[in-house]
């Protein structure tokens, strides 16, 4: 790995611990999960791969990106291979002066307007997964926009065919010989979505104090109700246990000392609660908990999503499992009847 | 009442009992829970209470809406009063030949396009809450669809003003004298949408049966993960304990004998469960959980809804509690610090 | 098998239909759950392995057994065998006139003072598990109680060793030539177990609604309490539902329709909700939950075993998927990192 | 308050700090929550309390205690007033010379043997709670352990009756002149009794990994069952939140910034996660979780006392509300039917 401090600045990036990074981010989710998304695509997948991946060279497109004058997608998941990343089939086949990629994504976030796409493929002939820096405008590249989302609605997630496209040798990340080498960003990105979870169930828990002061039922206002309150409390119980456990495991990242065990236990746990969190605050909301006009109901939809990125909850529980007993489950056998 | 026998044929409807209606109604809601919302909106709010609480001659409005000719909506909601529903202060004033109603009304589904609306106002003489069957295009009647919905969002529910709107004496309901007079239709609708919550968990177990089963990763198929197959089995326990539930309530309420609190037990129970097995289902899904191409995502978010109408849980849990305990503890007191 | 029509009468038992002996054994353990699984032991187990699976000459023992005159004990699991218990390795090697048996075996209830024991071995010859009446005075059976239980503390569960122990010829059961023969047996008191926790919810529900009347605090009845009316409620929408569940799967059994799923299905979904059930009303009993004088405390403790024995939830729950999906997935394969 | 420094050593204590101690007490529990109960009502309740609100002259009692060659119990719960203890009509009435009590204790850990009890008695002429250091053979004091306890058997809690049980002047407490003078050391042992119940969770998931790694069924250790690792992550999620939890409410209090509130938040959510984490934990064990042998079954059980003393989850939930929303939902009011 190229580079690994915590904190370290440059190519005009803020420099931010993962801490203060965790925070901003949840910050923006408060408000709207979208948005935070897209920043975590931007930044915790794409950026950082190129940082940690990539060729000094590479890092020309650092600059740019962090001040948003392009935005970047990271395209892993394929239509057959989601909590099975690590079997993806899209394929890259050495050719004079470049690689050849063919095979199809879906879900990146921000592809259907991005500049370049750091893109997995199989090298044909290690049979390893690499990264390759894909031009977004790229012949052979063909990117749809995925339609009638429930959540997160404003991150534009497509499906991406592609069709003998074109990477120079320039743009093959050279720190990416293999999945476990694309590993390690995917443990910061965990760490970063839980701190999403956290900034949803933040938000929501902002809305529903005040709704719960605001809005009157039998002449009193609804915070008033034993049921009411008892649900307001466990939320606050929630957030503050979410949180403590998000700023542990940033801290324990930023002294390199964070497993990739401890990246899946504080994604799955922290999502967990924040599920359970959103799901007790739409309760609050009543019949209100069903528009987005009161904040509510469209958090309680994100979160769906987040509970699932960056390894749903099962993949990341077995993924601990794994740590803590020395036993992989993931892979079952069975036996047909 | 004028009526009550459960399967009594009549004005062209199909006379069928509590249980048959239930189970057409949940069957319709396994495929989209709105298109079930419409139909219980239509036939088990407002056709069921101008049938019950309406003249003979009122009758006459039956046949069309049977047949679905015509659309009705059910006004009872405020923007003030949702729990709090026995409080709602649209007004009714007495004036020759009619009465001249005024206030606002909030969620009533189909209004937008109803051609007869039963709108529950307070008479300013008794001070009790009456019935009307009010024309959808009445003058004074201005009706707005209620935008960004996050569930059920092909039922039109709209917020309502009534600025002097007139309703002629024939058509104000002779037997809707008091609150307590329209208690009865809404045990029966809450039967019904405890059917709704049905019908959308077994849409919900179907989709996830076949995804399980067709989808692989790592090699086999999801059905063959105990996670997954621990949460399709709690599903499958779940509905049949809610469908039990709804086929015995609907026959209580068949044969006369079901109480208030029965119904709030059933609706309150049977859509908490619903909501645990559609949120298993929405596990089940992974990232295509979040669309609603697979279904599960948009009945995830369509569940939401049935969980708060008809009564919220919390307040038919207190309804329960009241039959029960002989205390009533809906309406709390406190104390500002 | 010998017979099975439901509520045939012989041999001085009742002849009382699923149904019926379900109810019967939940208001056993409505008042005592370690009583009704004594009741459960005698005759859901040991009495019917040996009228189904035994000789016209072994019914002999039944008359006995039904009056209670004599007591019995089924003895299938072992030390290392518990959910695994088709994999037992308790031995019975044919010798003239007999078989000598040799082993290890765990939990029988009643066992300690059990005039006879059905115990399951395996036959040295086949090597399928066959079933032998032992008499509990036989030399080699040594039989000691297990101490230290926190749970169904009447219940006499033992450690039992088989050191040469004869059976006769006679005392072979003819019908119990493989574990499949005797897991019909099986689907049927586990039936009987669901109702076992069924009483134990009603009892614990009677007790709470009693004392939230009767305990006041703060000056008015504990009944008063938004979050204690929130709890009785919900206990109740539980045990409706598993009433109603456990009602349909004794008519099912004796319709002979009931799968060897359905049973499983039952006894875990139904467990699961009492063990829920219980818990809330242990809440309700603040304090006076953790002493058994008011009931709540002791049957909390005694839903635990009901939660494990006649198959663990998860056991049951993956016997259901194999049967809904085709797949079974009860034995893992895995590989140590 | 006489003093309150965190960590201040003095009177033969050791001077540990809130986090110490909350370790402390921690590590105790891990192993027996009956053990660290002791020592929370001997440190935590009557010696804090004689060290916060006694006189100089009073610090006498403290070094025998603190070396424990001497023991303490706290009497405040009443057989009628638990949650609503600041009702308690134990009444002391001014004598020559000193005070003389009457009334009923229940509860109150460790009194069957203490040799001093601090007792809360309601002053008769100002009708304010005071605070007296009973000596445990003091005349007219009878006290008569609880017999049949399901959770921490080794806790002596009693029932006790003062009748004219005469206290000299010395030993009436100067600082406790009202009940909210108590609140503090309350306060403090709620941020105690979080930490038992931490240690309860940890000495479980011990023990279950141990026996996960340990006991095979199926030919494999239980740990590798996708079903139980995702127990056993779950346990660890919760544990690592409610450690960092009962971290920072340590540090809050040793910098006194702890309101009550969050005493009673971290106390609330604290338990109410070690309640489910030890019943994952019992699952995990199978039969074996219903006998001491194997720690769990002991532990699940104990933890129910915890769930309770110092103040129940409801409780402790409406202070928390109380001081969030600025509303005290605690006295309802109530209307028979």
């Amino acid at each position: 790995m190229k580079r690994s401090k915590d904190g370290e600045r440059g190519h005009e990036c803020p420099g931010l611990s993962a801490t203060a990074y965790g925070i901003c981010i949840s910050e923006v989710a408060r408000v709207d999960a979208s948005i935070a998304s897209f920043c975590l695509v931007q930044s915790c997948l794409a950026m950082l791969c190129i940082a940690q991946l990539g060729s000094e060279a590479q890092d020309k497109y650092l600059p740019s990106l962090s001040k948003l004058h392009k935005v970047c997608a990271y395209a892993m998941t394929e239509p057959e291979y989601g909590s099975d990343a690590s079997s993806l089939n899209t394929v890259a086949r050495k050719v004079p002066g470049g690689w050849v990629l063919n095979g199809r994504k879906r879900w990146p976030g921000n592809s259907s307007f991005a500049d370049v796409l750091v893109v997995l493929a199989r090298n044909t002939s290690t049979n390893q997964v690499n990264g390759f820096i894909v031009d977004g405008g790229s012949p052979g590249l063909k990117i749809s926009k995925i339609e009638n989302k429930v959540s997160m609605r404003i991150v534009q997630n497509c499906d991406i065919e592609l069709e003998n496209v074109f990477v120079s040798d320039d743009d093959r990340l050279p720190g990416a010989n293999s999945f476990q080498d694309l590993v390690n960003s995917l443990a910061f990105s965990r760490v970063m979505a839980a701190w999403v979870s956290i900034g949803i169930a933040v938000g929501v828990y902002d809305a529903c104090q005040r709704y719960l002061g605001e809005r009157k039922q039998f002449g009193v206002p609804l915070a008033a109700f034993q049921l009411n309150q008892e649900k307001l409390v466990r939320m606050l119980g929630n957030i503050q246990a979410m949180w403590l456990l998000g700023w542990r495991l940033s801290k324990l990242h930023s002294s390199s000392k964070m497993t990739i065990g401890q990246a899946s236990l504080g994604k799955a746990w922290i999502t967990k609660q924040a599920r359970e969190t959103v799901a007790l605050g739409r309760e609050l909301l009543g019949g209100n908990g069903i528009v987005t006009d009161f904040h509510v109901g469209k958090a309680f939809c994100d979160l769906e999503t987040v509970y699932t990125y960056e390894g749903s909850y099962e993949v990341n529980a077995l993924i601990v499992a794994r740590e803590i007993t020395g036993i992989s489950s993931i892979r079952p056998t069975t036996s047909r009847l």
